[in-house]
């Protein structure tokens, strides 16, 4: 079975996909498969074309409703607050962020809340269109429910990323992370290959730490209300725990309390679109001077970070973002290698599309 | 020994003490004495006047220079760049957070990046003063070394500290953390009761983990280049270190990269000033609709979290700024308690200054 693509190609065979199978119409396929191939091209698989799944149960739920345009509901010269009518999230994140830019030009910083939208693929890559134009980006959004405050049992608030571009002399620093430890296909890794999960990962219904995978697994899709996954830092206050949840509570605040929309609690409500939610921002680095000159400078310590001393067994302290763009330069030149799983999906999506996949 | 002190009472006698042995001048000592007092008010003994040793420490060091006029040397309609000249932090931060918010109130929203300052007290202090005035506040800090990159063995960023205050219906969200595990003086808590560190804290000058507090301690000051504080998510990669790690390069690229200023690594160089960097951020809530509907959807959000189901065990669901809030309101009904060591250092600086205090 065919495994490596060009980006090219993967990208018009998703864009071609989501048209023909999804409804999509050219221009919301156009840029969802942007996303989603330029996710796998970075070696982030878990947002990449393997979502078209993800996707296509959003269709049938009734999440998200395709050949929709989003709408500007409320306006000021530096910022606007977007209704994506329950639409496809890279879409509006598109609409959003590209007039969001805009304002940012001309007043020096804008932002941009966002409500009824959907899964919008990676957060860098909305991030980044603001350090593409010498500005710091900012996105964030909320998801599906899965995590738990500290002290807590149930499951309120999502993933809730947090990412933050800034344009440097050669490349971007991304910082792109998930507020919780680590994100659901993390355990499934653990789960299918039978290793313990360290402590500050997941609780169990009752709020206590759960180390087997397998049983967690079981619980997360039995219960959807009750034990979840532990924000950065893990379980209690010792290691800080509650500010992991601080943060993930932070871009909930952001993004619906500043849209007016839901919350992560009362995101998939079935008969209702998924209500998902982002914040965009976007600050120009010429508010502080020179950008050339600030861009030499953050380059400068960056490059005193990545050389200083490295730990025992190591040989190299990474600057975030460096290994996406490094996996991206080699994806263009030697192609995207998918899982089987995902090869699985395509194949049959194109047999259903009667395309041809070799 | 007295060790209770009404919140004007320490405020007054702190004022008075940094004016006749500290060589400030009386602004920058009202602005510095209320800073302090706010933190042990709010029962952030670390950050409250127990800190007079260390800001006298960098005055006899020549990183603080009392009677130092801070100077705008770049700036927009919305953005300003502060040099402090290595004067007295507090009042550097205040002289640029208030030009900060008139920029803001006209604009939308208005930045800061600051350079050549000082230890400027709590980040909470200066990012409330945007959300007292309906807008999202912004602080952060680099600070001396401290802290180890993730595959690193060297100190070269510092505790580093986020802080986000948002206004809702009644009172703050107010998130102001380390991105390092814990601050310091957790260690030294831990060392005194002899109890060991989770693995998540601090490594070695090999960068091995280490949960001995005691040896931790002495390493810590004893050499000033290897080994120190993890970040928030720990070792490694596989709780998030590198996230917590992303956090703290994020806060130093923020104020040190955005001000030309000293990175943490170059901080506290003999014969300089201290060369702290902050970066200060204010938006405006109604750049997202009616200021007092958004405060309203806060709070409910806020509401729904405290009240989720509690782990077994825990009774309460703590949000950010409820303990510290509380805690004021405490100290301003029945006065605020000093540790022993703070007394002692109160009471020989009072017989130093010939006040009597009782």
């Amino acid at each position: 079975m065919k495994d490596t693509y060009a980006y090219g190609e993967l990208t018009e065979l998703t864009e071609t996909l989501l048209v023909t199978l999804y409804g999509y119409s050219p221009a919301e396929a156009k840029i969802t498969a942007e996303v989603l191939v330029e996710a796998d091209a970075r070696n982030i698989p878990s947002h990449g074309v393997s979502r078209l799944d993800f996707y296509r149960g959003n269709l049938k739920g009734g999440f998200a409703k395709p050949r929709t345009e989003p709408e500007i509901v409320y306006e000021t010269p530096s910022s606007l607050v977007v209704d994506g009518h329950d639409g496809v999230g890279p879409y509006i994140a598109d609409f959003s962020v590209s007039r969001m830019l805009a304002k940012a030009e001309k007043q020096g910083s804008a932002f941009c809340s966002v409500r009824n939208s959907n899964h919008f693929g990676i957060a860098g890559f909305w991030a980044e269109k603001a350090a593409a134009r010498d500005m710091i980006g900012l996105a964030f959004t909320n998801t599906r429910t899965c995590g738990i405050p500290t002290f807590g049992r149930e499951r309120v608030l999502g993933t809730n990323p947090i990412c933050a571009a800034i344009p440097c002399g050669s490349g971007i620093f991304m910082l792109d992370m998930a507020t919780t430890t680590v994100a659901h296909g993390k355990v499934e890794v653990y789960d299918r290959r039978k290793k313990a999960m360290p402590s500050g990962w997941a609780v169990d219904d009752t709020g206590v730490v759960m180390h087997d995978a397998t049983a967690f697994e079981k619980l997360f899709w039995a219960n959807p209300q009750f034990g979840g996954h532990l924000y950065l830092g893990g379980e209690g206050e010792e290691s800080g725990g509650h500010k992991g949840f601080g943060l993930g509570l932070l871009v909930e605040l952001l993004c619906s309390g500043l849209s007016l929309g839901a919350a992560s609690y009362d995101t998939f409500q079935t008969g209702k679109g998924s209500g998902i939610t982002h914040f965009f921002g976007a600050i120009r680095m010429d508010l502080f001077g020179e950008a050339s000159a600030l861009k030499a400078h953050i380059s400068g310590i960056l490059d005193r970070i990545r050389n200083g001393a490295k730990a025992e067994g190591q040989d190299r302290i990474y600057i975030h973002g460096e290994k996406e763009a490094e996996a991206r330069a080699r994806a263009l030149e030697t192609g995207i290698i998918l899982d089987e799983a995902t090869c699985n999906m395509l194949e049959s999506l194109c047999a259903e599309a009667g395309l041809t996949n070799r």
